[in-house]
């Protein structure tokens, strides 16, 4: 294996982090950057991951009692106007239309940034009664907030996602639809994507602007960093009365809807990747890898190798498996440097030696173990052993996530958490200021509750804690 | 069945075309008009459609060896500045971007009324050398062209579409998928939305902006007008030449590559709803409807009506089937009237009496023909029944249009024609003169020309014809 040219294609993971994610997405062709700054191209590689996680969510949203739908790009700025907080935290990073067909508009018209305004306006001309409800909408879509600094996947000035907007007769209900979806994201985080997820309540400085209430699902990434993966938000009657979204209840009278918004969106590529990979590059769980398995010759032109390889690929792939026969004139090193690099979770090499013996190597992406295996019935353990990669990367992320949360009584120990690359449990009095100074002090911020969990005292003022906080440092 | 009251609900398709679509369209619950000006909210309903389109078209591009991707939605304004007349086609009803962040852009941008431009840019960047071709993308997404005349589905201001772009490095090459292309939608429009096409060539005048050739597929709605169902573009060097799409061949010189692309919208839901549709609503077949079957239990309460429909609802979800059971209060009239609106290919209904006799009625929206069948094994005929409705309506669309073309030697003859709601074939001399003096006249266009058909003149000019042109007045 000619490790050295390896090597010189991406940065070192330990040393530069930043760096590495950059040469990853770029060099395994996940994405490209776009002509306008902070747009992004997601390439074929890239797009497959995002298929798969469609796929996989789009079951979920229709087996909880989901429709799609698609509703327009465009918004009047007015809309954003109707919900005070809602304006103040979306209008800054807005792309707006001012001309259209050759002409200027009388309205300048707002590039959705999210879409509860447009769904809230026809949602109240579609409402009459009761029986109408609960309606539970969701659209795939792209998105765009103007953001100063971006990168590919984790901020960009456009990206892909899902929005999903459910009105109901009751609070309870549209609490339950809250939770019932941050359940889903968490399930899905977990056994599709391998990231084990830190779900709980935001704190007011941290939610959706003009919500009641967000959950938001946190992963720790390789640099100890916290990503939100996801966000269910309970909006209570905010929306509702903004935009006169009402029915007569079975008493005869008008009543206002409870609404519900959660979303994930291509970020979630990013915390794949990041929780994921190391110094070889990508390392993708089975459920959401591109290609699966790989099939490489080693010397390929003798003895019935290449033929060998044809038939395992068309076993493979007549089985449902994503698999690559990589026949290319590259040397065996080379291919496999390149397919360690684009994450594939099981390289199987065959040569002739292997066949004389009837035995075909496997090499575990996530392990990076090499064993034999008898190529008769291969096909099997090849399914075996993508179910063992899939929980194994799920076990080994939560096993390095575990060891690095702490517990802090004060500003000090948070710091000194964050800067280990840690998430830091600490108790907060619920003061706004106190969770300022946490930002100021350590650049980390409050991720979510810890749900459950108590502490005697608030780790900034010292007063009595009300609450315990997972701070961390946050992308 | 309440005749009476469901009559008045959709204006008459004889009387009024335009109002029956808009009454069926919004009726349905299809779609509704979204609150700025010329868009569309394509609700469940009618997404579904779309979602069963998406399916089976992008089984047939992955087979025929493309891959998804996402490219940005905004376009420097200077990009389509590169290639003069597609400037000249598209900027006219751009939507532009000139504020974002809060801040004024350097540069305008454009919403993508198309992608040609975009694609170009990057496919410039990543094609180096004859390895890396062809290159075939396909992207799913929204695009916007602003119009002033819309209509839900047919004509509006945003739209859902697919755009493929390929690159090859020869000029037989791109052409053969130009037309490879062509021929996966013409298979897929009538083997899946049972509408027969014509597909050919456009003439130059109705080529896209840019391009070299354009080949469309045309479809014949219920009005005898023309839609035009999808294109498929060669555009030769043209584009490579403004967006530098160069590769180095194995001859060891830089040569310019080929580019070709191709592109169906959610106007295929229009053309759904105008080629089947009746004086009773909408009329799916099987494999795009969003419902196949709807089960409606007559005098539900008695002898075991609820279970029996509640277990052959179960069996049939069982086998796939797009299935729903109706037990809502409304009468079994009431039912009947806004299922058949709703255009479900099969009504099964269960009565007291049915389940005595081991029968069940089976009505059949697209002949709106009634039958028995033994309630054994009716799944069975379900099935058979589903593929029965898919071929025949087929069959009658495809008679409906034949009978209502027809040839015409001159211009009175071409008036006549698509007066009486035809597609009219006529000899054509080859000059824009003579074809702009058809659109004058009749209103009617060129559609396509009808490939290998011969006349002596032009039905305009009465020289020498080059070529039969298909005439019909267009959506």
């Amino acid at each position: 294996m000619d490790k050295e040219s390896f090597v010189g294609q991406i940065a070192d993971i330990d040393k530069d982090f930043p760096q590495w994610y950059t040469d990853v997405v770029l060099k395994t062709k996940l994405v490209d950057y776009g002509p306008v700054k902070g747009t992004m191209v997601i390439r074929p590689y890239g797009y497959a991951v995002w298929e798969l996680i469609q796929s996989e969510l789009d079951k979920r949203f229709k087996a909880t009692g989901h429709s799609n739908a698609y509703f327009p790009l465009l918004i009047p700025m007015s809309y954003f106007q109707k919900e005070a907080e809602h304006v103040e935290g979306f209008a800054p990073e807005v792309a707006v239309v001012t001309h259209a067909g050759g002409e200027e508009l009388a309205e300048p018209l707002a590039i959705r940034p999210t879409s509860e305004t447009m769904f809230g306006s026809m949602y109240s001309k579609w409402l009459q009664s009761y029986r109408d409800l609960p309606i539970k909408i969701n659209q795939w879509c792209n998105v765009m907030r103007w953001e100063k600094t971006t990168r590919p996947f984790l901020r960009s000035s456009e990206f892909l996602w899902q929005e999903g907007h459910t009105a109901h007769a009751t609070a309870e209900e549209a609490m339950e639809e809250t939770m019932t979806m941050l359940g889903v994201y968490k399930e899905f985080a977990e056994n599709v994507l391998a990231i084990p997820v830190i779900t709980g309540r935001k704190t007011e400085k941290e939610k959706f602007a003009g919500g009641l209430a967000t959950y938001g699902m946190e992963a720790m990434m390789k640099d100890g960093k916290s990503l939100q993966a996801g966000t269910s938000h309970y909006f209570g009657q905010n929306f509702a009365k903004a935009f006169d979204i009402k029915f007569l209840d079975k008493d005869g009278s008008q009543k206002y809807a409870y609404t519900s918004s959660w979303g994930v969106s291509t970020r979630l590529i990013g915390a794949i990747i990041m929780t994921h990979g190391d110094s070889r590059g990508l390392a993708f769980p089975p459920k959401v890898a591109p290609v699966q398995a790989v099939i490489i010759p080693i010397a390929a032109k003798k003895g019935g190798v290449n033929e060998a390889c044809l038939a395992l690929k068309e076993k493979l792939a007549g089985l449902g498996i994503r698999v690559e026969f990589d026949c290319s004139d590259n040397s065996p090193g080379w291919k496999f440097n390149e397919w360690e690099m684009k994450g594939v979770p099981l390289r199987i090499e065959i040569g002739p030696r292997d066949l004389e013996n009837g035995k075909a190597v496997i090499f575990r992406r996530d392990t990076l173990e090499k064993a034999e295996y008898p190529i008769d019935g291969i096909e099997k353990t090849v399914c075996e052993l993508l179910d063992t990669v899939q929980s194994d990367m799920l076990e080994a992320a939560r096993k390095r996530r575990d060891e690095r949360i702490t517990c802090a009584k004060d500003l000090a120990g948070i710091l000194a958490g964050v800067e280990g690359g840690k998430f830091v449990k600490a108790g907060w009095c619920g003061a706004r200021e106190c969770e300022d100074k946490v930002k100021e002090e350590t650049a980390a911020t409050a991720r979510v509750f810890a749900e459950g969990e108590t502490a005697e005292k608030c780790a900034v003022c010292g007063k009595k804690a009300r609450h315990v906080i997972i701070f961390a440092r946050a992308y």
